[in-house]
């Protein structure tokens, strides 16, 4: 099945457009979850590696049965070494069984040779591969396309062979993002560009709900930008980073819904997995209580993005 | 020790400004290394890791007394899993104690906080990381500038506390890397403003020998390019990519290099590498002579690029 369909399966039978954010900021985890870290280094690494793995498990937990997918950043991973990228599969595979889509924040984008390792390692091996399964396996990841096409082709060679989605990063929402994606060229901002380049790779990958598996990164929350995102690439399924701790709110997305509250996923990681350390779920909750914050946190902006959904469609 | 300074004088002490690519793809290996794979998947991931680690360690022996580094692509590692993970931290050690220096290409990149991750994973971890060293610890990176200027400044910090290098990818030489780094901003190519980010980044980085710890990297291996490219960042060192098998030859490469002779090193992977496979290596050494095979190759390299040192002197 095609990921675009798997995708929008996920989110109507979640009744939720919400990606969990799976980014553990070490120093923001709970109190509990720092204290007495062995000093002698390979301890001390396992030991990190074992409680952001109890962190992240209870945050999936949450998010089983109110999201469609979450989100690892693989960078919180990769910082903790080895053990950390093997606690990085480990948790795929444990949302996974829980039902939930999984989207591995990797932003990798090479020359072809080298992305077909990437594609390998993340998406599915290819016959040249000696290992029989991706040893990182997501249901999608999002990729750089700096190096043009051949960065990005191998993926693709993943979303046709097995059905898995791709996000390709076209417009970001970080301050410093104008300085090359604003670049005005021809007339037109470079960010506009890559969205060609997006909407040409996804034109034949286009499900049953009229979404291509090749989606876009679009961290601009302004509705002007997702309108003209919107209408360069009509078919590919926006993920929106910056809900909440990056500053965008939900009444500006509804122009990323089409009439039928579909088209777009919004992805939140400090708002729920640290609302413990935010009112009102702080007083209400307390450290102690971090499980059940964070689903406060998700279940208010699923809320809140269904109303965007419902403004979209009228 | 500021990382240029060290990158140069390594190129001294070598007579070289060769780079070893450590690109294992896995079908080029001998024949002798990829015999009788377990099916078990564990094992066999485990058995693919140790073989892919002799062979590298073979090719750190060879380049050891006539290379200044090498330069392991992190994708080849992450394709293996965890445990190619672990070993590209093995390797960046035995590289080190053979007293090469070593850059890591991972080309990452990404919003600040999620690139703050990326250098404590790979330079130097900062006062808020948990682990007291990096734990894929490399002299140097490649990264990715697409989102701006927030997507390098976390390796800036390495660079300016730490002694680490940084390459910022600015121009490849894939086929189809003109879609974005040649589109026309107002005059300019798009490259030539990721070009000017690296020379800003880089100004305060300058050490003894007159080159920045920021670099580039520079795929374009024509003479105009290149000379383009040094104008608009006269202090960077120059990281290039391409030598032998992507096509570019030694002659075009002479105004990489200043009257003394540096400025830019050169990357080869499969060139040496799997050089046992091509003539007149193959007829030579075969297969079991890869490592005498690798160390012809190697040494022609640094002859012909000695020979464009020379011409830029000139």
């Amino acid at each position: 099945m095609n990921f675009a369909d798997r995708l929008i399966a996920s989110c109507r039978e979640a009744d939720s457009v919400s990606v969990v954010g799976l980014d553990p900021h070490w120093e923001m985890l709970p109190e509990s979850f720092k204290r007495d870290l062995p000093d002698e280094p390979e301890e001390r690494a396992q030991t990190v590696a074992d409680r952001v793995g109890e962190f992240c498990r209870g945050i999936i937990e949450v998010a089983a049965d109110c999201a469609p997918a979450v989100k690892p950043q693989i960078a919180f991973y990769e910082q903790l070494g080895w053990r950390g990228m093997r606690l990085y599969a480990d948790l795929a595979r444990y949302a996974k069984e829980a039902g939930l889509l999984v989207i591995g924040d990797i932003k990798r984008g090479d020359i072809g040779s080298t992305a077909t390792a990437y594609a390998n390692a993340h998406l599915a091996p290819d016959a040249k591969s000696p290992l029989r399964t991706a040893p990182f396996e997501v249901d999608a990841v999002t990729v750089n396309a700096y190096m043009g096409a051949d960065a990005v082709m191998p993926f693709k060679r993943a979303v046709e062979d097995a059905g898995k989605g791709m996000f390709i990063l076209v417009r970001t929402s970080n301050p410093a993002a104008a300085e090359l994606q604003l670049a005005d060229c021809g007339g037109r901002p470079l960010w506009n560009r890559v969205a060609d380049l997006a909407a040409r790779l996804g034109a034949d990958s286009i499900g049953a709900c009229g979404y291509s598996s090749v989606g876009a990164v679009i961290g601009a929350t302004d509705p002007v930008s997702l309108k003209q995102a919107r209408g360069v690439m009509p078919n590919a399924p926006f993920l929106i980073p910056g809900y909440g701790a990056q500053g965008g709110g939900a009444a500006e997305l509804a122009p990323a819904f089409d009439k039928d509250g579909i088209g777009s996923v919004v992805n939140s990681s400090r708002g729920i997995l640290f609302a413990f350390r935010s009112e009102p779920w702080k007083s209400q909750f307390g450290e102690a209580g971090w499980k059940d914050a964070a689903r406060a946190a998700l279940l208010e902006m699923n809320a809140e993005l269904n109303r965007a959904r419902r403004a979209g469609k009228a």
